[in-house]
C-alpha cells in the first residue's frame, strides 16, 4: 500500500535527503503491528535509511547536495541534558526523537523511512562512505551501530572472548564488526545451520544452544556476550557463560521481564547490562570503521510490494541476514 | 548450647587462633534455620572471626604467635585457576572453601567460628590493624569486605554519586566506606528511621523508599547502588535511579528469581552486577583502608547464651548496627 507522507520544509539546519534503500529492522514490525501501542497516521516505518542529499537549508556546513549520506533510529534530541552534552543522544534524558512514530520538536510525528524523501536536522545525517554500497550500508544504520556500540563500549579487542547470540540482522553484524576489533568471537544460535555463514563472517567459533552440552562446554569462558534475541531465554545458563568480570549485553527485549537470579550474578562478578543504538558521533565511528575494514551488512533487497511477505519472512527469521527495501521501486 | 567441635591438628602452613569475637551475620541464620539446605554437625557457623594467633606451623611465614588477626567467608580455594591467580579467590572456580559447611581441601567439613578456636591456612588469616577494636574489627571480614570490594571495583570516590540500599550490618559499612572513598552518599532505606545514624556515618542524603517521591526526585542519579537488601525489590524502580553507565550491585540475595525488564537497562546503558565478599589481598586493603580512615563496625557485644534472641533481632531489623559475640563468655 502506498500513501503519501508530507515533510516539513527544509528548514535552515535541515538536509532533505532523496531515499535509496530501507532497511527492514525488527521494530519495524512490532510498531505496524500495533505492539508497541497504537501508532498516528501516515506512518511508514523504517529507520535504516540512506540516499543522496538533494537540499540544504542555508545554515547547514555539515552535508552538501550530492552527498552520500544516511539517517538511523534517531533524528533529534534536547541536546541539553548530560547525556546530550556527552555525545550520548540515544540516552536523552528528555528522550531522543525517534525516526518514526515519535514527536518531533516542532511538534510532528516523525514518519520513517520507507518513503522516497525525508527531511532531517544536519546533526542528526551521517557520512555513508563512498566504498560501503547504499543497500549494505542501510542495515548499519541500525544493526550495525546497535551491536558496535556495546563492543566498543565493553572494549571486545584482541585477547577477549565475544560471544553473539542469535545470527540474524544484528547478530551477523555484531559478528563482523567484533571479528575485525579483533576478538575471538563464537556464535550461539539455536541450529547450527548458519555455521558456515557465521564462520565467513569471522567467528572462531559456533555452538548450538540446543544442544545442552554447549551450556557445559562453555562455562566461565566470554568476557561478553551480546544478546540479539529478543525472546525471553534462560538467562542463568547464559550468565554462567561469563568468566570473571564478564558481561552479558541485551540489544534486544522482550517484552516480559525476565527472572534473573542473583545468585547467578555472584559467580565471577557477573553483569547484566543494556544498551541502546549508539551516540551520533559513534555512529559516523562506526561507518568509518566498516569502511576501514571492508565489512557491511549482507542483504537481500526487495520490492516495495514484497513488504509484507518480507515480515513473515523476519519473524520466521528466514533472512540472510537483511531486507533492504529498494525505494526506487516505490518512486 | 555448647558443643565440642574438633579441629584439625595444626599443619605446617597453619595457624591457631583463639578467638576473642565472632560477629553475626543473615548468613549464619540462613545456614542453622536449614534455609540453605541440610547441614552436617558439629555446626558452629560464624564468619567474623578475631582472634589471636596462639601457634603456628614450621612453614608460616606471615603470622606469629601473639599477632591480632581475622578470619572472613573463606579458609581456601584451589588456587589454581584462572580467578585464584588473578588473586580473586572469593571466585575460584573450583569453588572457594566457605568458613562453615564447606568441604575443605584435606576432607573434613568447615565448622565456623562462634567457638573458641580455630585452625586456618596462613594465607586466609589477615592481619587485623592495631588501632582497631577486635570486636569492632569482626564485622570487617563480612560485612566489611562485600561492601568494600563492589565500591572499589566500581571506583566509588571523589565526583561519584552512591547510593546504599539498607542501612543493616552490610549497609552501615558500606555507608562509611564509601564516604571515606570520597563518594557522595545517599541512603535509602524503608524509612527515615535510622537517619541520624546514616548522617553521622557520612551520608550527605537519606530518603525513604517507602515514600514514592523518592524515586522520582532521584531518578537518573546514581553512579553505583549499592543493595544490601536480600528481600526482594522492584527492580525497574532501582534500576531508574541509575544515570548514565550506572551499576546497581547486589551483595545480598533473595532465594527467588527477581524479574527484570530489560528496557529498563536500555535507558542510560544500565547494569546490574552482583559481588561477592572479595579476595584476600583485598581484605588485608580493606582493613587497612579502614584503620587509616578510623572507621569500623557499629556493634552491639553480646554473650553466648544470647544468639538465639540476636538472632530474632537481627530477622526484624533490630540492631545497631552488628551483633558480635563475646566468645570468652563461651570459653
Amino acid at each position: 500500500m502506498r500513501t503519501t507522507v508530507e515533510r516539513r520544509d527544509v528548514g535552515p539546519r535541515d538536509v532533505l535527503i532523496e531515499i535509496r534503500y530501507a532497511g527492514i529492522c525488527h521494530s519495524d514490525i512490532h510498531t505496524v503491528r500495533g505492539e508497541w501501542g497504537p501508532i498516528a497516521y501516515p506512518q511508514t516505518v523504517g529507520h535504516e535509511i540512506v540516499g543522496a542529499v538533494t537540499e540544504v537549508g542555508a545554515e547547514v556546513t555539515r552535508h552538501a547536495v550530492g552527498d552520500r549520506v544516511g539517517v538511523g533510529c534517531m533524528v533529534n534530541s534536547c541536546r541539553d541534558c548530560a547525556n546530550c552534552q556527552a555525545g550520548q543522544e540515544q540516552y536523552c534524558l528528555a528522550g531522543n526523537t525517534g525516526t518514526y512514530t515519535a514527536v518531533d520538536r516542532d511538534g510532528t510525528i516523525t514518519q520513517g523511512g520507507y518513503s522516497t524523501h525525508i527531511v532531517v536536522d544536519q546533526d542528526f545525517v551521517l557520512r555513508v562512505p563512498e566504498s560501503i554500497p547504499y543497500e549494505q550500508a542501510a542495515p548499519l544504520l541500525c544493526a550495525g551501530i546497535t551491536t558496535y556500540s556495546p563492543l566498543s563500549h565493553w572494549k571486545a579487542g584482541p585477547g577477549t572472548n565475544v560471544a553473539v547470540v542469535g545470527l540474524g540482522g544484528l547478530g551477523h553484524m555484531a559478528v563482523k564488526i567484533a571479528a575485525a576489533m579483533g576478538a575471538e568471537v563464537t556464535v550461539l544460535s539455536q541450529t547450527l545451520g548458519k555455521k558456515e555463514d557465521g564462520l565467513a563472517f569471522g567467528a572462531k567459533h559456533y555452538y548450538a544452544t540446543g544442544d545442552p552440552a554447549t551450556f557445559e562446554k562453555l562455562a566461565n569462558t566470554f568476557d561478553l556476550i551480546i544478546n540479539t534475541v529478543s525472546a525471553p531465554v534462560d538467562m542463568g545458563a547464559y550468565l554462567s557463560l561469563l568468566r570473571l568480570d564478564g558481561t552479558l549485553v541485551a540489544v534486544g527485549a522482550p517484552p516480559e521481564a525476565l527472572p534473573v537470579q542473583v545468585f547467578s550474578l555472584f559467580g565471577n562478578r557477573r553483569s547484566f547490562a543494556g544498551s541502546s543504538i549508539g551516540g551520533i558521533a559513534e555512529t559516523q565511528e562506526m561507518l568509518d570503521f566498516c569502511a576501514e575494514h571492508g565489512i557491511a551488512s549482507e542483504v537481500e533487497v526487495i520490492d516495495g510490494d514484497a513488504v509484507n511477505e518480507a515480515y513473515e519472512r523476519v519473524l520466521k527469521s528466514d533472512v540472510r541476514f537483511r531486507f533492504v527495501i529498494d525505494i526506487d521501486s516505490i518512486r
